[in-house]
């Protein structure tokens, strides 16, 4: 059976399987200092022009989040995050494990808006007795968020203007980045992102690698002992070639932004396919993720032929589902989906 | 310059990469629910003899011990361990970050004794006001351990026999555990540890994995909700099917056995070299990590022209390093090591 | 400048300084382990009964809370509070630092509701997907809330049904109970409480103590070694007598309910105050914190004269403020406030 | 039946319960800003020569330990302490419940020596590579130590030249600092203390004080946002009058160094009546705590007529016993304790 379930169902870019194959046997070091990940690192600022960037290669992203907003916090600061936000949600209480709690703010399909951060921070200043609350401490975003949607460039400077004007940094979680960039409503390039975010991490799982995640400090501003904080909390690890290999390929004649692309021109179809069978989009989404409402009884004879997810009720008729296409959709997929909504 | 500095150098063995590469578009369940995942759990209950044993994959050992442990304790309690164990020294109190304290024993030779597990325990409930104390409330040792020693069966039994006694569970780090099953002077098989540990893990990046380590709870005695404690530690694979499809292989023409008995042929060799050149051993390691003292002259000099690691200072003439073979070690690399010593 | 600011601006009721005095230089166990402590325990088993209850003495309403909520939760689960719950929004992030999230839930007047209690739990469980979710652990209340709201018996009633079905404890925090026991519109007992709650704290300190609340866990269903619990979050009072006798003395002659008593009668008296002079109500709180509109001019000619809190901003012109009476507030203080308020 | 188990067997100086009577109905601030707490705190500076010290009243020694050093430590480093530190043997693990390690150091009769702290820094920093390990980030030893010993003003001098050498904070732990002051053979003033330590605590609760410790930076150097640090341990308390009132009186006419006299003076007193009744003592300790080793047999008798504590066992037939003096410690039961020795 086909599926549509998520962007991580297939292992990873060919280009990746035969890097690793072809390094195979090589002896590296350790721990992220191989000469694959320095090369990678090397690349990934080349390619946000930000020379100074301390990156580092993290297994998963919960674990990238968790590890980011651990670290770039006071004990006495919490995190901003739209109330859909995936840190607030869907990774089973990881940032409240490290001690710091996820101060909720009205998402707009997955969005937060400048004025919500700044009221935010404004009430919370405005009230005297402060030291018995949380700290606003950071605030983080999705590029593109959990519903698919996209800040614009402008509503990225508003954030990161009213960030730096607080002086909280602005995290930006890019698990599915490559989609993003790819996007043709998007105008947010890397290097807009560097520009504008203190930290942020181009997602590799969902984005055609096996696994890893780039957390970027793109102005050397990584937490101090960084390598030690990584290791505490169980990260680090011991053939770091394994992530430093696949970056060093992502990054390599372009092939990121390509698998982004590609996934892109997929999921243009997949919307296209929806809408010419008249179903109803939940969200208008630019990216890969596409979310439709479909009638029950439809949901169900086409569950047994594709699998796609679940996302949430949306009447005692009716259910949002999520659609998702990838670095690897083939052509033939998207065929069989067109049959199967044509019926 | 070859290197026997560690036995995580190369990437893995061929047979992963070959099965990565067959499997690589197939559209798979994520978080460790694909085929594959669950294919190699019921290969490793069965080499293993425990058909009820609850198994996960996690991505590297610090990972694995910090959930294990954290997972195993109550609040109350803390893990025995040598004081020379990894999670005592070389993890960054990943262990602490979790809430819970290691609670040293004496270390011979890397290894803990029964008598002085038997005495920490008897002695800390012979003293009525504990309440004030951490709980010894598990035991970890390494096997083999970090000084490449080797608990006999016997060892073992009296261990559990100790800790089942004391309704402590026990739980063995086996990060090198196909070194130890192909040792020559182990008397201990994958069967025994099933049935003597109440947790362990077999270690699979430094015996031939890319990534990932095989947690197990023998006695399908999971703490409850563990794919939650695995997400909430931020430890949770999108792309299961990594370490699914390496275990599978692993376990799949007894590979597993075979890698760590490549890696002890070649552990064999190297003591024999250094045997052959008068060089003294710094313990006698039946398993792929060799230890032995040399005269920091010679040191400096071997040092340009082949890597292996640092232990600690022997006196202020000599220092003990550590030679580790692997399943990768070629005969051509201990040729090339052979000349370097004869020299 | 006479304070309607707090419940906690005096000392204590005059009879626990007198038998502070009386037994100061008695010799008494440490830890709890006194014989006013044991006694005072005894005393509230029969004011609630609950012949079987554990109950500890702890020194504060943020630590009692982060201990009874850290020590019912597992690892995997949250608790649930109203948005505007102490626990959300007051303690500094207590609970988080614990690695526990708060799960907020709509608020009305400071309350909850059980519809809303359900909803989440169903809709939790409705997605089959949950483990990389929160749990939903437990439900906190205050009786009363932080706006001075009471729950009815029956509202009780129906909550600890919702929670006992869906098996999470319910747990009260009482802080204030005393002044919720005393109010006119209050039906609910603390043999209710006993019975409704699966845990609770009697609170001491703005209801007439020096320091200490009496956290209860009614069927005798403490957390296994709550004493080491208490010591590990670093809140166990060597001389616990301090607590013991307070409570010892608040549990005779029924003086825990005259102290609430009194505040309530003081608090009534400045309900008509206000009402008197036209001033408007934000809520219509029938125990000791009275939450009153006030003009802005009014408000900082007032202020010039008498303490109360700020609470938040109505519009532009006009400001949310609380006057709070307590067991100390004398017919004196409540003359000045008249003629004050008259002017 | 007459004891000496410890130093906090009584309620506290009549002095205290004065005070707390004199000013039991003034209206105060909360939260430590009221006046009585500002007033002790000048009194403190004053008497430690400090005018720029940050002073903050908490509770009890293990939250002022788990307090101060949580907020000193960065992430990635861990506390020294003698292997005998009452933070690693008797505080249920309450620092690596904030998640730090404790580094065990050797114990001479509770204290550590200077070189082993070098040496351990020097060791830690000789080894390349670690960012493996827990950092040396702070050194914690106690003042007089858990087996009544004091260090003299030069060990002291040459431990905070250590530690300031190497940039790591030195916090003393003064649970029992009033009988380290008042002993014959100490040479270590407050003011010394002040000069020497980064941080410590002026311990209330074993003293004389119905409860607090007062935690000293006395360079004005406490963690940023300190009192929301205490929030978030649950530590705040909000009559703050309650400690405040107390350190007022105890820094008031010399109050504090009198009742630490007056301990020390009926110790000596128990340690002539040991020393005539010819029994051994375990350790020579200049302070409130003597430590004997007494014959099992004899210990049985004497346990039926006098409390003391059970230290450890010191051969098959011998047990060590603690006989702890304190500020209350009366002639009449000196006299009872010397007649019951000399049966």
């Amino acid at each position: 059976m086909i599926s549509f379930e998520n962007d991580y169902s297939e292992g990873c870019a060919p280009e990746i399987l035969a890097a690793l194959a072809r390094t195979n046997l090589e002896q590296l070091s350790g721990y992220g200092e191989d000469s694959y990940s320095l090369r990678a690192k090397e690349k990934i600022r080349a390619a946000i022009q930000a020379p100074k960037a301390d990156i580092y290669f993290i297994g998963g992203g919960t674990e990238t989040n968790q590890l980011a907003i651990d670290s770039m916090l006071e004990p006495w600061q919490g995190v901003l995050s739209a109330v859909t936000g995936h840190i607030n949600v869907h990774e089973a209480g990881a940032i409240e494990f490290t001690g710091h709690k996820v101060l909720p703010l009205p998402a707009q399909q997955g969005k937060v808006n400048v004025a919500d951060v700044k009221g935010y921070i404004d009430t919370f200043y405005g009230d005297a007795s402060h030291e018995h609350e949380v700290f606003p401490g950071m605030l983080y975003i999705s590029q593109p968020t959990e519903y698919g949607t996209l800040y614009s460039k402008s509503e990225l400077e508003q954030l990161s203007a009213c960030c730096r004007k607080n002086e909280i940094p602005l995290y930006i979680d890019g698990a599915r980045l490559a989609y993003a960039l790819a996007s043709k409503e998007n105008d947010v390039s890397l290097c807009d992102i560097a520009r504008l975010a203190d930290a942020f991490y181009i997602g590799g799982t969902k984005c055609g690698a096996l696994i890893g995640e780039a957390l970027v400090f793109p102005a050397g501003n990584a937490p101090s002992h960084f390598v030690n904080r990584i290791k505490r909390h169980g990260d680090l690890l011991a053939k770091g070639r394994l992530t430093g290999i696949q970056f060093d390929t992502l990054f390599t004649d372009n092939l990121y932004c390509k698998l982004g692309e590609h996934g892109i021109a997929q999921a243009e179809k997949i919307k296209a396919l929806f809408a010419k069978a008249g179903v109803q989009f939940f969200i208008n989404s630019p990216t890969n993720q596409q979310f439709v409402v479909l009638e029950n009884e439809r949901l169900k004879k086409l569950a047994q032929q594709v699998k796609f997810s679940f996302w949430e009720k949306y009447d005692e008729t009716h259910t949002v589902v999520r659609f998702a296409s990838s670095w690897a959709t083939s052509d033939s997929q998207i065929a069989q989906l067109e049959s199967l909504i044509a019926n």
